[in-house]
């Protein structure tokens, strides 16, 4: 009895067309990253436990899988081995132990899939890419880093030509500056920023009202819908540093200076002001952040939420390690991004073969003939396939219609003795009769 | 406390030098196997476990590592989820699942890591990359793709560069009917192969004797001698034919033809002679192998065994379902070959940055004169990092020489003022004042 042939659920299995657009994306996230001259990092699936889960009883913990080999199954203890959940504690691990061999600051990619035990459910992945960037300087890091990160992902997401997006950027030094002068206390702030996150996701109204249960006094309380206000309607380019230099304080005053540098920095690198906006409530869930934070949508699908996140982190490895190393980053989620693309036919399968050429087998005899051909147009930097079986042509033309290439050679013993090749364009039917020596030339100009 | 921060055993993980020099093998692989029109697969890293497990008992899910979320922990049974020990079983489950939706011949190539529980040593990898192309046919399969996939090999380890390689080839069919001549009944053919397959890793005497003592009569044990040296002493090219005509039975004989085609369909195909052997001892361990057998060797470096293995066979995937699947196919495993190669240094780390121009900061008020020329040099397809920090030029410089970048690029408002700016070749320390308007040609001049 055979065993069904199926895939756990959670993960994303493709068809080679849709594999081969999925690597296409990956490959401009790649050469995006490499174009502003970051360096490549991999580390491994697994982690020691012990070395993986620093913070014990999180969230996340709940949704580590675990790994053991088939002698370990019986022992009962917590298993040694866990997968990745991020790249962000690996990036920690990675940094920390390999510190006295970097240069810094360390400017490193990683596209490489993580997992995590979620529940089942529709758009959920339990297997996904994330393409990760950070810069980790040592001590200290520049805010021009800052700046380059949404011109990075700019570039990227143009070249994706997904439709139109928008990075947001804003500074959570500058959110807990406004809270402290709409009254929240220093300890109170992570709640409310918390809260803050669930604008753009839940009711503006909900959300004030959440945040009004948090306040301890009448004034802050009667202050909530004013600082959403402030927060979601403010004008979403430098217009806004106005406003907020009209409020004041000190951390205030360092969250807006830092995001006004930011925000010229990143249109200094060329991203354009439709493309870039200041957007006050963009808060973050996570305290790991401290100063800019960024989320990416598109335009024309904003229920998608954000597509690319990150911020700007005081300190990565504190767990590894006693050196400080600030740092600034933001991801991509290139399984889930790929998904909804996909669904929403923003992206398409490739419809066509890696293959560029198919040398069909007119005659048997000219097997040599048709491996030699192949050669030349491989050793040209064609990606060229010579169709295997001896089957009758009618069923070469299906295999070649079938599998999209766009061009099939032709060479029987008439063409071979006339010195010619015959290339047929498969797109459109044509057919092309060239001299053998000016094969390469012409499907050069025909691809 | 902080926690040590390392890596489990049994894994590859590199700095950044090494990794560069990593992904470029990785790129060359993926490049080769696209010249050829594979397709490109990937799977997710578990599988059901009863998917994954379909032969149970056998030593290979000794070496399984099982899968499970926090949650599951306690439960005691058998996980649901294993880490895929190699590509062949998850291409199997792949195309037997797909079947449908795929053309065929099936062209496929697939590189990721798999996973087995290895007892820890130096050169076992309990993470590894491998790096597999198959063909695979429905009902039938040419022989012409046992003569590509050595082609496609051939031209991926001449591009590696890293030294002189012999691909060699044999057919196991050959030898089964080899081995009747020499005496031996079919059901001991495999013991004997399995015997045969330790030929270059132990001594010839060891294995005659080791052969010699399955024997059941004299005559057959008296031979033994006889058909090791027939195997191991043969000329290595198609002068072997002639020898092996010598000798008569069906199966000896489609083995014979067989190996005919492929090799001579490999020459034809560009493999020089001198890189192509056909090896009678050559056997594989795996009595999944039917017909043609690959295995590829450094000539300068027998010691590591075979770098790329393969062959032919049967039917990929009768677990999963009752379609007849024969394939040929091979696997490069790329870490273990890397890490050797790296060890022997017949491959160095890459001692050039990512980047191939490093703007320095000069005067921080002419930051967005430095963001705009990045920019243009990236617009021109170079890879181009900016300084940060508002270091003094010494230090910048000297994160430069750390960080292996060609060319540094000095802009002070003297420069700006005069339309120039000042290309400085770190490789050899030589100046260029060149017109800002020629920067990037300048630029690409000099790398």
């Amino acid at each position: 009895m055979p065993v069904q042939p199926r895939t756990p659920p959670g993960v994303l299995e493709l068809l080679p067309p849709q594999q081969l657009a999925f690597q296409r994306m990956l490959d401009t996230v790649r050469r995006g990253f490499e174009r502003f001259g970051f360096l490549p990092v991999e580390t491994p699936v697994f982690e020691l436990t012990e070395v993986l889960l620093t913070k014990s009883g999180g969230e996340t913990e709940k949704q580590v899988y675990f790994v053991q080999s088939t002698g370990a199954l019986k022992q009962g203890d917590t298993p040694e081995l866990a997968l990745r959940f991020d790249l962000t504690v690996p990036l920690a691990r990675y940094v920390a132990q390999h510190e006295h061999q970097l240069v810094f600051p360390f400017r490193r990619y990683q596209i490489q899939r993580v997992y995590r035990g979620e529940r089942a459910q529709k758009g959920r992945f339990r297997e996904f890419y994330q393409c990760d960037i950070d810069v980790i300087g040592k001590d200290s890091l520049s805010l021009a880093y800052d700046a380059e990160v949404p011109a990075i992902i700019y570039g990227i997401f143009t070249e994706l030509a997904i439709g139109k997006f928008t990075i947001r950027v804003n500074n959570r030094k500058l959110l807990r500056g406004l809270l402290e002068t709409f009254g929240w206390p220093e300890p109170q702030h992570a709640a409310v920023l918390h809260e803050l996150d669930r604008l753009g996701k839940m009711e503006r109204a909900e959300v004030v009202t959440r945040i009004a249960a948090l306040a301890t006094d009448d004034a802050t309380k009667q202050g909530v819908a004013k600082l959403v206000e402030l927060l979601v309607d403010s004008p979403r380019d430098q217009r806004v540093f106005e406003v907020l230099r009209a409020r004041d304080n000190a951390t205030l005053r360092e969250g807006v200076d830092e995001l006004e540098r930011v925000y010229h920095g990143g249109i200094a690198l060329g991203i354009p002001a439709a493309s870039f906006e200041i957007d006050l409530s963009i808060a973050r869930g996570l305290d790991y952040y401290t100063g800019t934070v960024y989320e990416t949508f598109l335009d024309e699908h904003p229920k998608l939420g954000s597509i690319c996140s990150g911020g700007r982190y005081e300190n990565l490895a504190g767990h590894y390690t006693k050196s400080k190393l600030p740092g600034v980053g933001i991801s991509i989620g290139a399984t889930r991004l790929f998904a909804q693309l996909l669904e929403m036919n923003l992206i398409g399968a490739v419809h066509a073969a890696v293959a560029q050429v198919l040398v069909l087998q007119v005659e048997s005899a000219l097997g040599p003939a048709y491996a030699e051909l192949a050669t030349e147009l491989r050793a040209a930097g064609l990606n060229v396939e010579v169709y295997g079986g001896e089957d009758k042509l009618a069923k070469q033309f299906k295999y070649a219609d079938r599998s999209k290439v766009p061009l099939a050679i032709l060479l029987g013993s008439r063409e071979r003795d006339a010195g010619i090749v015959k290339i047929k364009d498969l797109r459109t039917t044509t057919e092309h009769e060239v001299p053998r020596s000016e094969v390469v030339t012409q499907i050069r100009g025909l691809l």
